[in-house]
């Protein structure tokens, strides 16, 4: 990515104009070179890339900022969940026409989320497809050495912990697709739009991520539904958990398409696009984890127990039933 | 990217399958967590990203090996002409159906060069599209703090240096595509494949990335024409440039289609791809840079000297007549 001094091309005209004042680290030389520089000062560096196609990870209808902004906090999300200070991202888009007030937009809510998260695109690349609007971000953080959380590390009496509510942005999709949840909530315009926000602009946990760094065991971020994610941080933990079903943080909007019976508990544990963060926390330091996150403003809930074992973690009803998983984990293939 | 231990969607089992075996860095956690470490070593981190899209930047019958190998060199250009040596690299990659022979080759590429060029994969994202294939990677390399070279600091009385040679990837583009050169060249076979091979598989000069480091005032890498590429880091730099068209390096195959007037010096110049090195190097240091070029085993052309001057750079034949030229960058869009 640059903005040439002598002949612009289209690509370089269309970053000089869009992407440029995002550029504002340093390091990014105003995206007139073929390369940005990433300081670590002296810590690690902890990557993480993530692509959204459209029709695929967002609606071909979704505004151009929120389609920018949710490229961007998935990457994030992940970055929060490794316990890592944000230091920049580096994006491609590809592109199947130029049309000016779409990337204006678009710049417009990458650059807020760049300012808000303070995390400056580093560089980047557009180019021209027939097919599908693609945005593909690289993002970059930063942890003292050795310190990234990993999805390993969970053991047995560890509290299982989930940030925010479970399951708002799947039920965000079905009433963007006109679904049964739309149905239910017909009448409260606030809660769809609640949980339409919430498939289109997830809410990363940065806040948390020294939390994370000081507290966890082990974490992940939720994006395929916590179900399945919770399974996959277990097996590599090589343990189990238990799971306490009425534990799991709903907001208000899935609580009423849950009363009105226009999703379930299966549903909503195994949705996708939570963006939440899951981590397990040793007992003894749980309630400074506690501490710390309400001073970071990061709402948590202890949903459960690890348990040792190989076997699926047990989603347990009130009266100690087991809930039967039919689909654990969202898949885009 | 990951792999994960308990139900494995689409996608992770085609990352455990085909990707897991090239992610040999301690840091890429054998792409079984949500981010990879980068040790930086002391040094700074160099970023670079691009992306290729079917159609756009390879043909849809190009190889698939091919393919991966071009979409990573690509990065591993821009990282060489940055003087930086290679660290690792991420990639996304958006595929329109699931062929496990295709993947198979497109890791067997990756995964070659992978080890060649000891850059290793350190994580990914495997998306599906409707549209067209889309590999977008992301290349890491390292420098001593302060040290990357930049498109800008080309001083007045500079050698204008350049590797390897100008023009093939184009001229085997037309070849595929059964332009005037594969008329040309029909009786040719070893030109019309090494011409093809040169579009299809660049031949970035990471061995050269310590030579650029230690005596390069500026540099680039060549991939959308010479001509433009040059008046970008020479606007950049604030000079102008004076070029001797008959020092430009050609292949055997560029000459004779030129001989033949399948093609001219202006396309030669202007043609994308060629994913060579550009570099303005001070005369005190000239003759040593040309030895150390010759130890890392890269061939390097002086081509012109750099003036003062804000004015296009000037292309001059032999009678010292400028050639006039009609497109001066190649543009995607």
């Amino acid at each position: 990515m640059a903005v040439p001094g002598a002949p612009a091309s289209g690509e370089d005209s269309l970053i000089a104009r869009y992407f440029k004042p995002l550029a504002t680290d340093p390091g990014a030389f105003g995206l007139s070179d073929d390369a940005a520089v990433l300081k670590a000062l002296g810590n690690d560096i902890v990557v993480t890339t993530d692509a959204l196609v459209e029709g695929v990870h967002f609606l071909p209808d979704d505004p151009a900022e929120t389609i920018a902004q949710k490229a961007l906090r998935v990457n994030l999300s992940d970055l929060a969940a490794k316990g890592a200070d944000l230091a920049g991202f580096v994006l491609s888009v590809a592109l199947r026409k130029v049309d000016e007030s779409w990337l204006a937009a678009f710049a417009r809510g990458l650059g807020a989320d760049a300012t808000a998260f303070n995390c400056p695109l580093l560089g980047g690349d557009t180019v021209s497809t027939s097919g599908p609007l693609m945005v593909s971000i690289t993002a970059f953080g930063r942890v003292p050495q050795g310190t990234m959380i990993h999805r390993s590390g969970a053991k047995p009496g560890d509290h299982v912990v989930v940030t925010g509510t479970i399951g708002d942005a799947a039920l965000g999709l079905d009433i963007l697709k006109q679904g049964r949840v739309a149905e239910a909530l017909a009448g409260d315009a606030a809660s769809r739009d609640m949980l339409v926000s919430r498939y289109r602009v997830p809410q990363p946990r940065n806040a948390l991520a020294s939390a994370i760094r000081g507290y966890a065991h082990a974490a992940m971020d939720v994006s395929d539904g916590l179900a399945g994610d919770l399974a996959k941080l277990c097996a590599v933990s090589g343990v189990s958990a238990l799971i306490d079903l009425k534990s799991i943080p709903l907001s208000k909007g899935a609580t009423k398409a849950l009363v009105a019976g226009a999703t379930s508990m299966g549903e909503i544990v195994s949705g996708g696009d939570d963006y939440e963060i899951l981590c397990a926390v040793g007992a003894d330091a749980f309630d400074e984890f506690v501490r710390s996150a309400q001073a970071a403003g990061v709402a948590v809930s202890p949903i459960g127990t690890v348990i040792a074992g190989g076997s699926t973690p047990k989603w347990l009803d009130a009266e100690g039933k087991e809930l039967p998983l039919t689909r654990t984990a969202y898949s885009h293939f």
